[in-house]
């Protein structure tokens, strides 16, 4: 079975990146590594490090996103959950075989990894992103 | 500032657990540590690690509990992030400094850990659990 390593981020969704880090950076204490904008997901991205793993703060730039309607229709909270694997085909291959419902029938490639997201009707409810990191 | 150590788990409201295990442990290959009656949250927990975190899913015994709510409010998916930290009360002190409002005013204890949870309102939506190991 394709290994799991670790949650690699939780991402939560904001309507504004500066009014959420005076939580999650001032009152929290957490660090800031940095803010990016990155367009692939259409979105500015704050990224906390804690452990072996990140909170990311997401604000959808475009109102075409699925951020950007999760937003809209639940307000702001957490959005995904994304596990860390050694071997993403492998997984996406598994999953179909179970009968699991993926967003994307193969991964992303993006720099330095490999992405996909497996859709919340076939995990109770939560979306869920798979990421490998490309050696 | 009190220390933050690591996301310690993501805890998922279920309906039922035998289900959920059908994804997670079954399609996805999380490894099932253990389930077990949660009296203090009048709930069934299961618990699979990966990395240094757990994702617990979380089955309400009682209607009268805030997964119960959450269940019939949201329909299941992620209901808390928990953080693991140092120094409970440290961390406690310092968000009431910051003018965040806390479900718990102090930690409770519980066995082999204080807990306190800090309100949605006060975070951008996101119910936090705060989790320190008694040493």
């Amino acid at each position: 079975m394709p290994e799991l390593i670790k949650i690699n981020h939780i991402a939560v969704a904001v309507e504004d990146i500066d009014a959420a880090l005076s939580f999650w950076r001032d009152a929290l204490g957490m660090r800031l590594d940095h803010v990016e904008e990155v367009p692939s997901q259409k979105a500015r991205v704050a990224f906390l490090p804690v452990g072996e793993s990140e909170v990311e703060l997401v604000q959808p730039t475009n109102p075409d996103t699925g951020t950007a309607k999760f937003l809209a229709e639940r307000g702001p909270g957490i959005h995904h959950l994304c596990l860390e694997v050694q071997d993403i085909t492998g997984m996406l291959e598994q999953l179909k075989a179970a009968g699991v419902r993926l967003i994307n029938e193969t991964p992303q490639e993006l720099e330095g990894r490999r992405i996909a997201f497996v859709h919340p009707k076939s995990t109770g409810g939560v979306l869920i992103e798979f990421y490998e990191l490309i050696k």
